[in-house]
Parts: structure tokens; sequence; C-alpha cells
């Protein structure tokens, strides 16, 4: 399965409104076929590793990150694929929440005589499914807030743009999250302070997520970075946007916070990674819309300046918990992350994307 | 050595003005004798380890993690009787800073022919011997600024006491800090706030740090938790502090804080453990009095609140960098630690404790 999760994380970021999955066949301790859905509208992984396997695939076992579907969309459905191939077993790392499968796939499979194991490798495989499921479950993006603070809780100085904060190692890792989001958010404040490119720069094969900017009154310099033709400009109904509109932006005019992610949600940004600045994560935050955070952390003090959130105001005890923290070493520096929301699942799955009963 | 620094941790919080010093004497690989500095006017660790070895010392390997000293104090010098009882040869992991011993000790034992390795452990040593090494090079205390902070870098909500930010596991670290520290410093606006009783629980054997309470105006109330016989009182040089005195209050007068320390240093607090608040861990990082961070990282989210630090104002390219800095994982905690300062040691002596030389 780690194979399998390994092929899925190549779609990152390019496969919304789709899943990214990938898919390994085995056979006698042989992988004779492997493959992972590159972009809506492509073939799913199952198919390209069917292909890849040919004859060998009778009698395999096929590790699929996600359970196989069982309608037509654009592609016939992989359950069926996989027993016309004669795949003797089929592992299952999660079920898929999409109404039109959920649990379909599996039974398919399972009413074919083929053995089916579920939830190996599933907490990875929510993990990465993050998107996807928020988009099929609640219609909006998994929205991920990644900020680098030092470790007296300051983002940024004062009256300043925003300095490096973290080191090197720190700033690969966010590039690569660039490349595995659908889209970058960032508010007016941010755009004007720091004019960001939003863009990912030193991944191999890497692609820009889109910018979306927060900007209730259509503040944008024509000349910022992260205007460009795709960049999406959230703004008030009554912004006059016309010169930007003339630059590329796609305008979406919405009333709240939660609007704007659903009509993101409309466009297919499936993972919003949210890069700040504070006064838009905290309104954000406010109407608990951030769903994981992602907090580098470096060694260093700063003293007055900037926090990551500056609201609600409330007290400690009703602080918002993280869900599976986790901290890793990025050269000096420290990630930690966690979730405030669960990675939307099926009713019936567990913690690790397993069914009870199968 | 790993066993000398340990017996050394047994005297920590106990021995100032002098250092915490293990020793253990080692035989045809067996250990005949070990020892530690208890507390000061008591003997040195090495008559301890000495007492215990008897006649096995003669021709055994003594692990010192502190040159033994060369002076008559209360105590005569360790290094003589290193020599009068023939031990065979001397491991030690760091110089002693004391202008009185300062290499005279290695001197002592290698004019006797004893074989001596300077440098083993000397980065832990170090650490062990912050307080006693600052004590006697700068007089005054190592601070060591401890805060507990939630993932957006705040120490508490505005407006109210300190909720428990962290947990458990990491409580029962600050516990043994404060069992470690000579004394335990918090400012005016914690005593007003929170009414901290600053005892170590929970830590066997442990003893209570001596409360320093920096208080410029005297507003201390007299029913305050902290205040107890040997409470330290920093105040300015015309606070009205009779009343606090007859509770038991010693107070010190002083101008800045700079001056505090000093005086701190002349009543032998080598170690001192700022818990807080804000405004106070604010004005010694400001006046760059702050030699060591231990940061407990919560993995939650407040919003708005009080930072760590309030001051000073400066761009992000001149934050303070953190020394040597470590993580560690406490529960669902993270503790990052660095150092502002270096640990005093002598000119010659590397970073590891050792002398290039040697």
């Amino acid at each position: 399965m780690a194979l399998a999760l390994a092929e899925a994380a190549r779609g990152l970021g390019r496969t919304a409104p789709n899943p990214p999955v990938g898919c390994v066949l085995v056979r006698g301790g042989e992988v004779v076929g492997r493959g992972f859905h590159p972009r809506a509208g492509d073939p799913h992984a199952e198919v390209f590793a069917l292909r890849e396997a040919g004859e060998r695939a009778r009698g395999a076992t096929a590790y699929v990150t996600l359970e196989p579907c069982s309608h037509f969309g654009r592609t016939p459905p992989c359950a069926d694929a996989l027993v016309a191939a004669g795949v003797g077993r089929v592992v299952v790392a999660a079920l898929d929440p999409n109404p039109q499968v959920a649990g379909r796939g599996l039974a398919r499979l399972r009413g074919a005589g083929i053995p089916v194991t579920v939830g190996v490798g599933g907490a990875e495989a929510l993990r990465q499914q993050a998107g996807f499921r928020s988009l099929v479950t609640r219609g909006r993006p998994w929205v991920v807030y990644k900020y680098a603070v030092t470790l007296d809780g300051k983002v940024a100085a004062a009256g300043e743009g925003r300095g490096a904060v973290t080191s090197g190692p720190a700033w690969a890792r966010v590039m690569r999250w660039r490349d595995e989001a659908d889209a970058i958010a960032v508010g007016i404040g941010t755009v004007l302070a720091d004019d960001p490119r939003l863009t990912t720069r030193g991944v191999e094969g890497g692609r820009d997520p889109r910018p979306v900017i927060f900007d209730p009154r259509a503040r944008t310099p024509l000349t910022a970075q992260a205007l460009r033709p795709g960049t999406l400009l959230v703004t008030a109904p009554d912004a006059d946007t016309r010169p930007l509109e003339k630059r590329g932006a796609e305008v979406l005019r919405v009333t709240d916070l939660r609007d704007a992610l659903h009509e993101l949600g409309r466009r297919n940004v499936a993972t919003l990674l949210l890069e700040g600045g504070p006064t838009l994560a905290s309104a954000l935050f406010a109407a608990d819309l951030i769903d994981e955070v992602r907090a580098l952390v470096a060694p260093k003090l700063l003293g007055a300046g900037l926090s990551p959130l500056s609201g609600p105001v409330r007290g400690m005890a009703e602080a918002a918990l993280l869900h599976d923290p986790c901290a890793e070493l990025l050269g000096p520096d420290v990630l930690v992350t966690g979730l405030l929301h669960d990675i939307p699942r099926l009713g019936a799955e567990g913690a690790n994307g397993c069914l009870p009963e199968s």
C-alpha cells in the first residue's frame, strides 16, 4: 500500500474534482503494474495499473488507495475492470465518500467473489484525499493554514513586510505544499505588504496553485505579482473589479467567508493552502473554517510583532485543540501540524478509513 | 562520564554558589566509588567517591564532571586528594571557569604524573553548570525563560488568569526545572492575575526554588501565595515594603534589571527560572538578559491573547537566534529549547568544554 500511496501522491494538486488515487498490482511477490490518476478526464489509477500488468493481472492482489468506483463517469467503473481482469484480491486503503460510490464499489467486487480488505494505510490515504473528501461531502475545499512563526509567536515584525522567518528546508516544504494544493489564498493585506508571487519554485515537475486573493474592496494593485490569468478574486458584491478582470482575474462576489469557500468548491478547488495574513486567517478561524494547521516554528525570538491569529477573544479553556498533532524537525525549525476538523469520511468508517464490519 | 553527570544532577539547584559536580571511580571495568556535591559547605564529589572506593581508588580512573579544584576553600583541594589516593587517570568533562582554578587543577594532576583527558561529556556538563558558570564569571544568574504557549503564540487569554496551556508531561517537566533552579521569578502582573504558589510538586525529594517577585511599587498582596519567608522582592528604591518585609520578604532595591540580577547573584542565585509574565520577560529580553529559552508549545489555537514577548520593536532580520536549538515531544506538546547566550567558559575552551591543546 505504501507504493500505491506514493503513486497517488503524484497526482496531488492535479486531480480535482477527482481524488488522487494510486494502484499497485502484485503477483507472486512482484509488482506487475502500477498507476495513478493524473487528472480529471484521464483514466483512473486502476486502469493504468491493469494496462501495465496485462495478463499478469490474473490472480494478482490489487492495492488501491481509494475504493474502486462503481459508476459510469467519464470512464467506466474500475470495480468492473478489476473483476474483468481476474484479480484475485483487492486491498483498499479508504472508502469513497462520494454518494455515487460509498461502498458500492466494494459490494461489486465482493459480489464477484473477490476478497476485499479495507483500511490498510487508511490514515495516510485520508490525508491525501482530504481535499477530495471535503469537496464531495461539504462542497468546499479543505483549508490548510500554513504559517511560519518565531518561537515567541510572531509571523512578521510590526509595520514591515514579511521577512524570512524559517530556513531552507522549511521553504522547500512549503513549495511542495504549494505544488500539491489546488489553490493558495492570501488576504489583501499580504498582497499590499509583501506582493507575493505565490508560485511553486524548486519542485521538479511542479506547477503553480491558483492564486486566490481575499480582497473585499478590490484594492489589489494591477501590478501585483499574484495577479495573472486565472487568479481568483474574492470580493464584496459591490466592488469595482473591472480593471482587475481585464488582467485576467476571475471575480467571486460573496457576502461571507463560507460562501467564498463554496464558490471556490464550485471551481474545483479541493485543497486551499492559506498563507496569510493574520487578518484573513483570524476571520476564517473565527468562522471555524480552518481544517488543518501547519506551523513552521523557527528557533528565534522577535519581541513585538504580528501574531498568526488575532481573534476571536475567548478563554484558554476554549482554545481549539488540534487532533492528531505531529512534530517534525526541518533543519533548525520545527514543523507542528494538526487537524481542527476530522477529514470527512463515511459514517460507518473508523478513524483509519476502515468499515468496522469489513 | 554519563554516570558522573547523573551523579552531578542530584545536586542541581542545591549547590550554589558551588557547581553541581559528579565523580565516578572505575577500576577494572567496575565502578568502585561515586559521589556528588550535595551543597555548599559539604565535601566535594571527589571526596565522596574516594571515600567509597577506599583502597580501590589506587590505579582507578576518575571521571569528574568539572575540573578538580586546586585551592583551599571550605574543603582541601580535590586535585591533591586524587593524587594522594593514587588514581591512575583523570577524565574531566569541563574546565572550571573559577579564576581560582581555571586550569590549575589539571596542572596539579599532570604535575603529579597523572594523565588527564578533558572534554568528555563537555556539552552536557556545561549545561549542568550554566548557573555556576554565570555566577562565577558574570556575577549574575543564568536566566532561563520558560513559557507555555499555544501554536498561535499565546501564553494566556486576554484579561483572564493563566489557564492551563500544556498537559501533564509538560507540567511534570516544569516541576523538575523548578526543583533544579535556585530561584523562580515572576512579575507583579502574574502575581496579581494568577497568585501562583511557585512551589515544586510531584518531584520525589524535590525542594522549592526561592520565589523572586519583580514588583517595582511593592504591590504584592500580603496574602500572595508566593510570599513566604525568604521570598525576594525586587522593588524600586523608594517603594514602601514594610508590610511585605514583616511577612518575611527580603527586599532588593534596584534601579534597573541588570542591577537586580547582580543582587540575586550576591544572594547565591545561580539559576533563575523566569516564569513570566510577558511584561517582565519582555523587559529582560529587551535588556538582553535572558540566556536560555524553554518553550512548551501546545497543539492548540487560541485566537486573541497575550504573547510570551511583546517587545522590543525590530525587524524580522534582527530577531534573536537561539543557539543549539532542540525539540522534544512531551505528550501532545513540543518542547523547544535554545540558548540566547553562550554558557560562560574559559577563553581557551572549545564548545564542548575542551581545551584545544589538551
